[in-house]
Formats: structure tokens, C-alpha cells, sequence
């Protein structure tokens, strides 16, 4: 993912799975054989202080999703159980078959979901049904998904939903990517800052993105019935 | 209610009412004999300071329920009105039956609703909704309710709500506590704070309650097919 | 909108339009004549700082509607296009007609909307959707818009819009200006605020403005059958 | 504490010590007799879960004095030790003798100080010098705890330091104390806040709380050469 | 304020006085005729109001130097009481003779100081010191404001405060203005905001208004040994 | 940084330098060979996006010594300008020798700074300061840095500081590290939020790292009258 983003080698990102399930959910494995869970050396409260580090990694696989320069688009068939949710949650939009459910499962193995899905599902959908979910383990069906906005459609067969979403994704890469790139920032922003901060925000950045030459080609292209010609977002320097 | 958190004497807390109405709304004696609001001696400005400690001892009495370490679930029937919704929106979740209905009654006495009704329920629906309510005193019916995210269902009678939410109940207080407890602290958390303080609070949370043996238990217990034998939360120190 | 809400002449503000669109985007001749967006003089540097200040500049264009002592209403019929958003998610509430739609044009031409769309579409509907909107720049019919919370109500013909929404504005204009500018105030604090924060908000607002006799008056009306009288919003001095 | 809150009972509260040291630290006891840490029954996970709230417990017992309506201020001689800097620093001001010294205890015994002074500390004095007195366990002479404003001002003996804190709080009980307590919550609001938000929290306050009278009072006493009389406080209401 | 800063018609704003005392303190008879408190028509409530509304209004009249692009100075002699307070802790730096002295004197008449003295006091100076101040309304002497870091430097006379103050400003006049407007504006924005916010928000600041011709033409001029020749801020649009 | 910070390898860092300056000052040919600041291909807007972005990686290489779970001691001598500021900011704690002085050297060369000065210098010293640093690029010297509160100590010479800082940072080693780790995670977290936040974390933290292991060890050894022997912190999993 992140060499995807820093090297603009796309305007857009679909995440699909093959198979019955999107996910299956955890791996039991990961904890009977201790690997995931125990971090390293020193005694209980030194590998308590490493096992909080280890969540924060944890959670950064899914991070970068959410840092994505352009957006990522979760096409969802069948179950989208545990983990699941805390990745597509990540997202920037989803959309599942018919036969998706989403599942907060880990309350069903005694642990409480700590890789994402409460900072960012209380944002996406009414907090009562975070909290029935996050307290039954209850599947979520694709149609009360969509009711409660978890997923913006839910279409009848994988490959219609595979159809629909590159559809979208084509009409997104149409678009200028430096705006999309905006856009994903302001909302990204404004979901955690108050309206005054966001408000302040966008003007600043506005002040280097503002791009007159992207809206007169914009015009054009319309005028001439074309795809507008942006230029792609640029590569970024390496991480340090 | 801090007795029952404080002893750890429920795993979960289900509010329901008797007769027509879950609550009838603001008594008018509290106003015409001046007991509730007039606060003491001093001057008028001493009494309004006065006043703004009492609206926050008021709003303690439905806070306890937010701070509950175990979920509170309202089953409501008939009205729901002014305070009922200030104490309703405090609870975890919400079910009613056909018949009821919720009203931010306040508007309609000449008052500004001030016991919680705004900083919880701006959460927990559409914010157009929060103001037409708010600005109309206008019934919000049950119907309406369950399309904008306030009740999770509905029921026909009150007996078949009362079932249900006990069934939900019951499959609540199955789970491990300590996680319930937990994923209620994180989806409370996270409603007031940014995902990425969410996200390091939750890894934070986790080095001392994540616990490999719940989730044994829950494994075995799982291909055992029977229901997972949880520690209860340990009772907690007198408050000081 | 300054001159209404500082003189206190209205109760409630209805905005809404003629002809076959509510608002028709933005003017092309705005970025062709070069005069909206090129700031002054200086350098490229200090033409890009004049530009920040003056995209907080068209952004107070519709703060004031948030400012606004009292409720503001949007009556929507037909296009509702790029600054449209930005102003009508400005307002309290929304209605419109059934051959009303919603569209962030801004992406169609090449640009991140920037007065105030994403601070406040993000608190008005689910995050999924502001984000289909925003990539694709799809239009967000009436129905899907009283789906998501957008609008509150739609109605078949732009008369039937008006007359529901005037008869809205009267039930508004009848209650106690004080309560409603109180209400209004704590939903946009609420907005931006911890619940903890609102909860003692409210409490310090209360020591001035809760009003016994505004209570008084509210009975005593009800029990007339009458309409409550209240004392209209004093009027402000000067801005500075 | 909170019975002299609630009751209005005093203007100003002096907390002072007798012997050589203000606070003399940690009862080891409260480790080895297990009392204090171990937190009831259940498992390692549910302890743990009720440990984190044992502390909160705790905190309540200093918040008690930042959240009093009147001020505390700190007469400390000698040793200020471990609680002693959590106490202190939840005080209004404090004040010293020449042989008084701060230390922050609890790193010297294995642990992280948790019941106040990080949160507290890192807002009254330079960042730098917590993290060395942190991270060291040394000891904060009264000169540069002078210095660096954890004290305002250092005195040669216990009693000169007593009889300079008893006349500054006469002099604060002097004023009216509806605007000391409003002066009080507006330093508690402003440190916590952005400066917008304590601008508006101020106007608020001062919608009820700004007193002509007590204005015109004061102005009078001192054309008289009096202290002004102003009403007390009002008692509170009992705590829910 | 908002004109020199709107045309950009200075580079850096130096506030002096003349006579015994930089500012004298309120005026009377801003009480005694009632103008400046009552607000207008309406019962008490609506009066309230409207109060506040008029505090935030004169909050404005300060705020528009911390809101100012270019930094401003403030130079102080003899007495700077109650707004003078207000006043000089919303511009950036102070200098003062050493006669000068600081008062809260709000509590000396009886009321709690709101034009912006708590919410800037607090981040000038150690907290114990605001405290003390607004408790008492003493007077904070030279010598003690430039320990506790409210005056950067000390002058024997008012014309070698000036003669300082006058030096700096030239020299801040010197540097690159659009450099300078960011300098203040990411310290008004850290000030207010988390670490990590105000990194992020530095980051997209630059990338409109980081401009290497200005520093090619600082490292050019430093080598030619001349100041450095850099265009103005560019004047803004008129305010709405 | 990030290996010693993941694998446990220190308990705390001291940052040192030789020769006559910490650190000499930006690289001018950073700006003449156009890498460090352009950002790839794209057009001017895309290279925006990008160049925000770089600056965002900029700050990262700081970044991990604040994130840093030992503390980092800046022990400087000479000149300590531009980037210096920057990186010693992010330190724990900072000393020098008599002849160091401080300088926000970017204005200096017609840039805000950007890598972190701001964000991080208005918490440790008066407001007044960073100002008039930041404005004038003037030097600090290190007997007005200690006053500020910007270093802790200063010493005569080179071999002096170095000296006593690596006596402190022995001191630092001889504490439970996971007591050291969680005052450092404290400190940096109270900077950020505010109180109430601040005591809720610190009682969740302790929920897992609190340690009576540690503290009897700490007794023990105190009675004894040797260092107490605490386990290192646990490496850390691999980066994602």
C-alpha cells in the first residue's frame, strides 16, 4: 500500500477478495501458538509495555489505508468478519453483495477489537448499532448495511459488484488526482477536528492546491466532450 | 445505578417502564414550588452560579449511565419525552414499540433541554434531525426513529420488546466482561476523541486486559457448544 | 443575514429559490476574468497567503447562517450544485422537492471544495457518502438524500415544499426566541465538543438564560389555548 | 473538601502542614499489606480492569481541590514528596519555605506517578524540568522551584510563611467571590482549551454571572475606604 | 488593525502610549450611564443574550491583533491595568520600563475579567502567577514580568523603550514579510492545537508559501551584505 | 533511532556533537541543486501536494526522538541553529555550555520554519520568546536559554556538560525503565490534551504497566543500599 501511494503508481485503489468470504476472521493459530500475542523478553509489565507498542503496529497496517493519497474502495462479498471490519472501516467507501455480513467478532473470542474498528466505525455508522454489534458479535446483514450506511449499495452477484465498483473506480481516476488527494485530506480532516479548524484547514491548503490550470482544462474537456488530462499526483521522497 | 457498576452486581442493565408512557415528562410542581430551581441563598448572581452547579449535579443522574462499566439497554413504550430523552440518549441502546414516540419537550415550556439531550443525541442522529426536534418539540414516531438510527427496532407490543431485549441481554451477559466493559470504554472514547488518540488509547487499554485465557476459553467453550464461563468484574473501592 | 440576526428581526430565516434550480453553480466567468482568485499584488508567495485569507473570506459568507442567532431552513427545488452544498449544509435544516439534487460539482471541474462543504457534509451524513460524492461528483437525489439524513422531508411540488416548510417556520416562530437561540446553540457546540465539554457548556448558559418565566408564560398558554408570548431577541450592539 | 465547596463554608482554603516535612511520601505499607493495590476478585484481567479504576479513585481525591469553587493555596515547608506534588500541584498557588523541596517520588521506587502530577505539572512548569525531576527522582530546591514558578514566593520560616499566605487569603476573601470563582473556572477552562473556545466560554459565563451591583459595590467601598461587602457563594444542592 | 492589515500596509505594528501610565483602566462611567452593560430591549433573558454576544464583541476589538499577518509590539509605561492587560497579552511581544506595572484589576471592581485576559495569560506566563494576580488585582512589577516571561526585556526610561522597540521593529521589517506571517501564524496555531496537528498543518502551509526565490534572495543579500529586498503581503479582498 | 527505540538497546540517549558548533545550520546547497525541495514530475499543484508531503518526512527524522519510548538528552555546545532547534526540541531534556546560543535561523533566509520549532518550542518556553526568536532570528544565549527554561543547566565547559549530562543519563539508567517509559509517555501526552484526558490515560496505562515487582525491588535494593536490577523493555516486533 504504501508503495502504491508514495510512488502515485495509481489514482485509485480497489480492494476485493476472491473465494465465499471477503475475510474469515482470525487466525487461532496466531494466538495458540503465542507468536502474535507474547513480545520478546523481560517480565510481564515490560512485555505489557511492548504488547501496547504491538497493537499500534498492528493498527498501522490498516493506517495506511486511511493515508492513502487516493482513495481505496472495499468491494465486499460474503463474510467480512473480525479484522475485516477494522480494515474496510479504513476505507474510503464500500459496497458488498447480497450476501455480505459484517461481524465485530472478537467480542465472541473475549477480546475487545483493538485494530481500528471503534475509531473509525463510531464515525461511519449510528453509535447504537456499533454498540449492539460490538457487544453481540451479531452479524450485520447487507441490506441493514446499507440502511445504516455502512456501504453506499449492495448489488446481487460478486461480479456485479466487481462491475459497479470499477466503474466507479474509472470515474474517479478521471478526475483531477491532486483535487481527489484534497478531497480525501478535508474529510479525513474534518472528521476529527471542529468545523471552525477544518474550515481553516482547507484555506491553507488551498493556498498551494488551488489549481486554476486543472479547472481550465476541466472546462475544455467538457466543452470538447473528452476526458479532462490531469497530471498524476507526484512521487514522494523516501520514507525515513 | 453507581451501586450496581461500583458492586459489579450486573453484566448488563436493561430500563424499562410500566403503563402507557416510559416517561411522562417534566413534573410542573418542580417549577411552581421553586424547590428545583431556585439554589439557596445570595445574591442573583450568587444563585446563578448557584443554578449551574445544579444543571451539572442534574446531569450526573443520567452521566452514571455513560460511565456504567456494563451496557445499559432503554426498552421504551408510549412517550419518551424531555427527560426521557435526556436519559434514553445516556444509555447504550435503544428498542421500542410502535406506539412510542420521542420528544425534546423542553422547547415547548420556554426552556433550552439541558440535562444531556444535545451533547449526546447530536451523536447519535442526523444532525437536521437534532434541530428539527429541538426547534419544534415535534414527536419523532418509532417508526422514524428506527430510519434515523435512534432505536435499533421496533416491536409491536411490550411484551414482545420486553423479550426481545432481555434475549439481547442475555446474549450480552454471556461474553466476557472485562471485553464488554472494554468495548464499551472504546466506543464512548472514541465518540469524543480523534481516531488517532482512539487508536493509541485502545493499545493502551489492551496491555493490561487483553487476555489470552478469555479467549481460550471462548475457543473451547465454542467447540464445546456451550456458553463461555467468564470471570464477573471485580467489585470496585468506595468511592471517595 | 449579519443585519437580520443583529436586529433581531426575525424568528426564523427561510431560504429558498425561484426558476428550475435552487442554485446553478458556480460562474465560469469567476475563474476567466481572473479577478476572483488572483489576490492582489506580491510574488506567487504572497499571492498564495492572500488567497488563504480570501478563502476564509467567502467562507464567512455562510458561517454568518451558522452564526445566526436563529434557525435558518433551506427549501430546496431542482439543481442544488457546488456552493449550493456549501451553503445549504450551512443551514439548520433541509428540505426540498423530489426533483431536487445534491452534487460537490467542485471535482467535475478540477478543484477541492472549499467553503465549507466537507467541515459540515461530514457531520450530516454518513462519511461513505460525503466520499462517493466528493471522488465523483454523481448527483445525491432527493430521495437518497432524505435516506442519508441530508433532508429531512420531501415534498412533491415546489408549492407543497413552501408551504410545509412555512408552516415549519411558524411552529418555530412561536416558541421562545431565548430557548431557540439556546438550542440552536448548544447543537453547534455540541457539534465540535466532547460531551463532557457541551455538558458544562450548557450548565454556564443555563446560569443566565434559563427563564422561569418563560416557563410560566408556556403553561399558562397551553392551558389558554393559546400561543406563548415571549419577548423577542434583543438586538446587538455594533459589530467592531 | 467537598462538604466546604458545597456549603459555601469559606472564601478561600489554606492547606498547610505541621512538623519538618510538608508530606513525607508514600506509605510503603499500602504496597506490602496489599490493601491499596490489589483490587477484589476476579482474574488478572478483571483486577486489572478495576485497578484502572482504583486510580481514578484516587485522582478524585486531589481533583476535588482544582474543582473547588474557591481557591487553595499550598503553605509547603520541608519535604513535598510524591503525593505531595500530585496535591500541591492541584492547588491555586502555592508558596514556600526556604528549606522546602519538591520531588517527585515515584520513580525512585519503581513506579510512574499517577495520581496527578503529569497532567498538572507539565502546565506549571517548564517541560524540561519535569522530565529531569521525572525521570531522576531529584529533588526541586524551594530557589528554583521559585525560579522556575512551581512557587511564587519562598520565605525564611514556617511562620512567615504561614503569615504571608493568611494575608493573602484575606485578601482574597475580600472579593466578591461570585467573580473569584468565576476568575477560578475560567484558568481551570483556559489551560484545557483553544483560545477561541475560552473567549466564548467567558461570554457565556458572564451572561449570568457579570453583577453590576457587586460593581457598583466595590466602586462605592473604596470611595468609602471600606472593603466591599459582597454575598457569599450559595450553597449547592446535594451531590446525586 | 483590520485596515493596516487588510492593505497590507505595514510590515510590523508597534502599540506605544504616551503619559504617566500606558493604559488607565476601565471607565466608570462605562457602568454608571448604563450604555456599555444593558443590551438593548427584551426581558432579562433576552438581555443575557444579548450580553454575551456583546463580550464577544469586545473580545473582537482585541482580537484583531492576534489575528493580524504582521507581528505586533507593544511597548508599555507605568500602569497597564485590566483591558490594558486584555489588550497587550493578545499581541505578541511587550517591552516595558521599568516603572511599568501589571494589574487584573477586573476583581478590585467587583467583576471577573472576559475580554481575553485568562485566555492568553494563561499560555504568557506560569499558571501560579495568573492565579495570584487574578485573585488579588496586585500589581505585577517590571523587574517580576520579565522573570515570569510577560515582558520579554526591561528600559530604564520610555524613550529607550522606544528606541528598543523601534530597533526591532525595523528589524523584523527587514525579513522576508510572507516568512514572517508564517512564523506567527504556526505559533497562534500551536499554541491552540496538539503537536501532531500543528506539524501536519506547518507541512501544508508550505506548500504554498514556502518560496525558495526568497531564500535566494536572502542568501544573495547576505553575501552582497544588504537586507534583503522581498515583496509585501498582498492587500486582501474586502470582508463580507 | 528507531533501532535502538525498537530493540531495546539503551535506556536513555544522549545526543552530542564536537568541533566548535552543535549544529552549523541548513546546507545551502540543499536549495541549489533544487533536490531537497523539488518533488518529482507533475505539474506546479502536483509538486505542492508532494512537496507537503516531504515536509511531513522532514519532521519524521525528529519525529522519533519525541516517539522514542528511553528519554533523549541534547547536550550542546556552540551554536545550536535552524535544524538544531528543531531536533533539540523534540529532546527530553537539554543542557549546554556557556558559550551555546539558540537560533530560529530560518527566518534568517526568508523560510518558516517547519521541521518542528514551532510545534514543539512554544511548550517549553514563554510564548514572548518563541515570538521574538522567530521573528528576528536573533541569538539566545545559553544564560538567557536556562532563564526561559529552554536548557536546565549550563556549564563552563564541553568536557563539563558532557560530564554531568552522562552522570544524569546514569542516574536515568538505574530507574525501572518501564517507569521511565511511562513518565515519558505521560509527559509527552499531558503537553497534548487536557486534564481530565490526561488522568483517564494515565489510570488506563497503569492498568497494565503499573508494577508492585518493581517496587519492592525498589525498596529492596534502597534497604541494601545498591541499585535496584529492573528488567530492560522488551525489543519491539518488527516495524509494518
Amino acid at each position: 500500500m504504501n508503495d502504491i501511494n508514495d510512488n502515485a503508481r495509481a489514482r485509485v485503489i480497489v480492494i476485493s477478495s476472491t473465494g465465499k468470504h471477503f475475510t474469515a476472521g482470525m487466525d487461532i493459530s496466531v494466538f495458540t501458538d503465542g507468536e502474535g500475542v507474547s513480545a520478546g523478553s523481560g517480565d510481564q509489565y515490560a512485555r505489557a509495555e511492548a504488547f501496547r507498542q504491538f497493537v499500534l503496529t498492528l493498527q498501522g497496517t490498516f493506517n495506511c489505508l486511511d493515508n492513502a493519497r487516493m482513495p481505496v474502495i472495499a468491494a465486499i462479498q460474503g463474510g467480512c468478519i473480525g479484522a475485516g471490519v477494522d480494515m474496510t472501516s479504513a476505507c474510503d467507501v464500500r459496497y458488498c453483495t447480497e450476501d455480505a455480513f459484517f461481524q465485530i467478532a472478537e467480542i465472541n473470542i473475549g477480546m475487545t477489537a483493538d485494530v481500528g474498528t471503534f475509531p473509525r466505525l463510531c464515525k461511519l455508522i449510528p453509535e447504537g448499532w456499533v454498540r449492539e454489534l460490538a457487544y453481540t458479535g451479531r452479524r450485520l446483514t447487507a441490506q441493514k448495511a446499507k440502511e445504516v450506511g455502512l456501504v453506499n449499495d449492495v448489488f446481487a452477484t460478486h461480479a456485479e459488484l466487481i462491475s459497479n465498483v470499477m466503474t466507479l473506480a474509472a470515474e474517479i481516476a478521471e478526475k483531477s488526482p491532486v483535487a481527489i488527494a484534497g478531497s480525501k485530506r478535508m474529510i479525513n480532516y474534518a472528521r476529527d477536528h471542529s468545523q471552525a479548524d477544518a474550515l481553516d484547514y482547507i484555506a491553507t491548503w488551498q493556498a498551494g492546491m488551488f489549481a486554476p490550470p486543472h479547472m481550465a482544462e476541466a472546462f475544455t474537456a467538457k466543452s470538447q466532450k473528452r476526458a479532462g488530462a490531469f497530471p498524476d499526483l507526484s512521487p514522494l521522497k523516501k520514507r525515513m
